[in-house]
């Protein structure tokens, strides 16, 4: 295992999730994403969303950084030249991709975003998803993004917030900022 | 002004407070602060902490990614060669210098990291401070970040998200995780 130099025995990989109707459960993981680049974790980063637009700033960011990985379903993946056109199969495909990269520990931090869809869904099964992390080898953090996080995953979490909106700006008829929604 | 070619009529900037007791304050705020460093917005960060310990993962990243104006109470401000003890000075000293700074308009998005201690604790004026992002001119997104926003701040705000704690590690008697926490 190439692990970080800094790392100590009382370091403990955990699965957080991030979830909620509010604002913030992406960028806060993309927050933690920062802290984790400046300990020279392997990143790799999986967007279980389908249009590619609104990580535009995330992802430009994350390339200026250097050395994350960064996949996305909008993209179509780029490992699969598979033609996949529904939204279940392309999550089934990343699921897939993300359970044999946690079985090689490809990454030190991982960050599953949108992930509770394809669960809420039933593209991928829950169980098997808890099961696959709770036995993920090594020292691998994990979090995971999106609304009504299964309540089978919160009870396996190790760090759980709720992002609750308390008052957002589309409610008075104002669109979205670029620079600050997208 | 020095403003972003691509600013279009539509925008508008907003005043944002990220509070509440739960994880992912800060690291929402610096989330965003992605999508602004990769609109080319003129990016500054006011931290209004006493120790610079916390920051470091999302201030190195700052650095790396560059263009990003850092200043942390923490390291006792860098603009000010005033011998400054207590808290409550330093937090005064910040204020003015951002007040100065939304002025002069000299970012287009200001994170103002735990802000809501001084306004709290009465180091500054919340009425002042609320009258003054009122009247900032042009167009600057400020984020204002901390527990305990005072509601005259949130009555203000134009988007406001509360992080709650639904279930943290440190519940369990786990340390505070490094590239994680910190």
């Amino acid at each position: 295992m190439n692990a970080p130099s800094q790392r100590t025995r009382r370091d403990r990989a955990l699965l957080i999730v991030n979830t909620g109707a509010g604002k913030g459960k992406s960028t806060a993981a993309f927050g933690m994403m920062l802290r984790a680049w400046a300990r020279d974790y392997r990143i790799g980063v999986y967007q279980f969303v389908k249009s590619g637009k609104w990580d535009i700033g995330e992802k430009r960011a994350a390339e200026a950084l250097g050395g994350i990985t960064w996949e996305s379903m909008g993209d179509g993946w780029t490992w699969t030249s598979r033609d996949l056109d529904s939204s279940a199969d392309l999550a089934r495909e990343g699921w897939a991709e993300v359970k044999r990269r946690l079985a090689d520990h490809a990454h030190d931090f991982l960050l599953l975003d949108e992930f509770t869809y394809p669960m809420t869904f039933g593209w991928v099964d829950t169980s098997e998803v808890i099961e696959t992390l709770r036995s993920r080898p090594g020292f691998q953090h994990v979090v995971i993004t999106g609304r009504d996080a299964p309540g089978e995953l919160l009870a396996n979490a190790d760090l759980v917030t709720e992002m609750t909106k308390v008052k957002h700006p589309f409610d008075d008829g104002i669109r979205g900022q670029r620079g600050i929604e997208w």
